[in-house]
């Protein structure tokens, strides 16, 4: 007991100390640990089972609407960087020179790319040539580098892994057609997929990415209040062609720029599933991505029969579920902390009582709740229960989400608001950068996006009181 | 007509120019295109989707065997990487430095990784404690960076993408087990689903990793006779683990070192896809790698009902096999020309005769043989024909091998082989350092390896006459 104990009090609760309780969970959990470079961290297999899931799903839901996978170059001559303007503004100030290779000091430093759009660009520029040709619809995914200085596992660090969707169209439509499906995707992953409800809509000119025409983005909120941007979907228009000179002949012959595109999703989507579904006891993991679904824990398991009967229950559920059955020697209330700790979705419990009235205790991990199932039920009864969870995780986190969004009708309200109910801001904007700027210094708060599903709050800003354009989502932000 | 001709045209004949065959079919078949960056490249979706082929299959090995996928920063600190001195030795006059974070200088210098054995040593240092923590069985997917002069698309290039394994265990014999155990699983690999076959067997002191105690090998032979190492696995002993402390109390508390293992295999392998099955018309797949497995080819498709069949003939085989209906107005010898070249094991030719007869002509990409076959007979048909080909690569492969392997009892007969009738020589070796320079200074091939399978074709060094030791394969190599 003394173990379990210690254990359990290992955990700040988030109550105490949301980022203390975080990083706890990253620890204890096993998701990541930091490397010897600052910002740098080391995924754990538990960490990147989780990655593998979201990749699984994302890669299959790309495929079906027509990506191909490719695989460019991780270092980017200073030049090649430098040939659209914003972009290189908005990405310079923080990208990794690399000066020497092997032995020799090189003539042009190259970066680590912090993202791809010009090697992609460079790319398209050579294969592209007829209308023929289009549309290029490409995703790599791979890690890439932003120096930052204050980090945190997953939601911040110098290097992540991400996948980055980069696409070339004949017409304006097609590109701006393109951005909002795969923002579409973005939102049905995290709903469907990580039990995460998300706010679609578009980044204001001051948040949106550097060089696109427009940014799109899901926007989730956390158990602390704070926001954290998901996915961005970004338009470019012809803004990178021009620079790089990608042309196709129409079927006229004629010369026209391509309509580019390209997205993003991240390992930060696993700080996402930590800060909206967990508790005081570690992780909860949606059965989604859960690398374990259910796990067996044996019950007086030196008693005879104990463990043959588990091995016998974990056969039956192979094709079922992602199972796992822990024989280890430690004791039952240390493997209840564990897979607690872990997220793991359904226990388990088989014990000579069970087997003696033929059945097994479920206890779910969001709940609690004990469920006692006779044996014969067991393989119908798990996949219900899974999807159970699934969608109660949803529906908790959207009414968690709810809870905390807020309207502001005056800046007064809006400060009140983010000082004592963390959480969503919807408040009405002009459309300048002046408000967005002074919301930010008198609030604290950022503007997260314009959603789609727009709302009447009230006829002014909340800034300045001129006439309001837009109803946008406010909050303080990851 | 003028169209398919220039397209066959272009190819250069291995028998002409065999690198220039080889550099003709990664561009025409797509498969990979030069970056800005000298040594650096674009692997194309069809390149790609031949990775990810691979990919999968050796992952699904790697974790019925047990082995957990992480990820490790991209970065080493020069500290790091200097900490065990033959791997420091091997590695720092090939890796990039990168010396500039965001806006600043960094204090330390870092590479991009060449190789990750520090950093998974530096983090089992964290993390190994009991022998109840082992053993640890990792490996991540990613890419690397090496430095290098003379590159070629997939065979050398300053970056590639490989997967590289690393695992700590408790006991010499057990890293000396994991490490044979992972050598035939990517011999498995070569011949199962590559069709190539290998020679497996034990690098010289000369020719093994920085920093291993033993090297295991792989080895291939190219088309042009040369061979091609193929997949390493290396046994590091406790050399890593006591240069980085890596320490375990065993049963008794007494602190221990653990003993390690890492393995690697690399988009190499699709060059040897391309060198060992290709011919003058390009790529040649073996069906369990090709992205495309049948093409269907509609000939007069403009005549009434021929889309249509091909289309019904499309829905019914997509559960059987990878399949891809070429509909474009393209004519249909553009389109054979076109799927040879990408090396699509069957191509499938259904027009206006096939259907009055209720037949598809199907043709074989490797030997070129074409099969009349009934229309209900073609779920039954494609499959074994698929096993089939992959089959008869495999052997024509061996053959090819076989053909191209020869012994030598003196140095002479060894330097006529090698000028006269490129591929594998067979010789006897004393074992000393000299001879194996000598050797290759006198014929130009290097030691390949030394078989497991040895056989005696002398009882004398090849070279000094001397007491042999060992049966070695030698051979020009990429």
């Amino acid at each position: 007991m003394g173990k379990d104990k210690k254990f359990v009090e290992a955990i700040t609760s988030m109550e105490d100390d949301f980022a203390q309780w975080y990083t706890d969970i990253v620890k204890k959990a096993e998701l990541a640990d930091y490397s010897s470079v600052k910002g740098f961290m080391v995924i754990r297999p538990y960490g990147y089972a989780l990655w593998e899931n979201i990749q699984k799903d994302l890669d299959a839901r790309f495929k079906a609407t027509g990506h191909e996978n490719v695989y460019m170059p991780v270092l980017i001559p200073e030049s090649l960087l430098q040939k659209e303007k914003e972009h290189v503004e908005g990405f310079a100030p923080e990208v990794a020179w690399v000066t020497h290779g092997g032995t020799e000091e090189l003539t042009e430093k190259l970066c680590v790319r912090p993202t791809s759009e010009t090697l992609f660009c460079e790319h398209y520029a050579k294969i592209i040539q007829s209308y023929n040709d289009l549309p290029k619809l490409y995703n790599q995914w791979c890690s890439v580098v932003r120096w930052e200085k204050t980090t945190r596992p997953f939601l911040r660090t110098s290097e992540f892994l991400w996948q980055e969707g980069h696409t070339a169209h004949a017409t304006a439509e097609e590109s701006e057609e393109e951005t909002i499906k795969m923002l579409n995707i973005y939102a049905k992953h995290c709903e469907e997929i990580l039990a995460i409800p998300v706010v679609k809509g578009q980044k204001t000119d001051k948040e949106k990415f550097a060089g696109a025409k427009a940014t799109y983005t899901i926007e989730s909120l956390m158990h602390d209040g704070k926001a954290l941007q998901s996915g961005t979907s970004h338009n470019f228009g012809d803004n990178f062609s021009r620079a790089f000179g990608i042309q196709y002949s129409d079927k006229t012959g004629k010369l026209e720029y391509v309509h580019q595109t390209s997205w993003g999703m991240t390992t930060r989507l696993i700080g996402a599933v930590i800060m909206v579904h967990g508790d005081n006891s570690g992780l909860v993991l949606p059965p989604k991505i859960a690398p374990i679904q259910v796990v067996i824990i044996p019950i007086a398991a030196h008693k005879g029969g104990v463990i043959e009967k588990a091995e016998e229950i974990k056969e039956k559920l192979l094709n079922i579920a992602r199972v796992k059955l822990d024989a280890t020697d430690k004791t039952p209330g240390w493997k209840f902390n564990e897979y607690e700790m872990k997220g793991v979705p359904i226990r388990l419990e088989i014990g000579p009582k069970d087997i003696e009235n033929n059945q097994a205790v479920l206890v779910r991990r969001d709940t609690r709740e004990k469920i006692t199932v006779s044996l014969d039920e067991l393989t119908a009864k798990i996949p219900e229960l899974l999807e159970n969870i699934q969608a109660s995780l949803l529906e908790k986190a959207r009414n968690l989400r709810d809870e905390k969004t807020f309207s502001a009708s005056d800046i007064n309200e809006f400060k009140d608001i983010v000082e004592n109910k963390p959480g969503f801001v919807k408040a009405m904007w002009c459309g300048n950068r002046e408000c967005e700027d002074k919301i930010k210094e008198t609030t604290g708060a950022t503007s997260r996006c314009i959603p789609f599903e727009q709302e009447h709050i009230a006829d002014t800003c909340v800034c300045c009181g001129q006439k309001a354009k837009h109803m946008v989502y406010w909050g303080k932000a990851y």
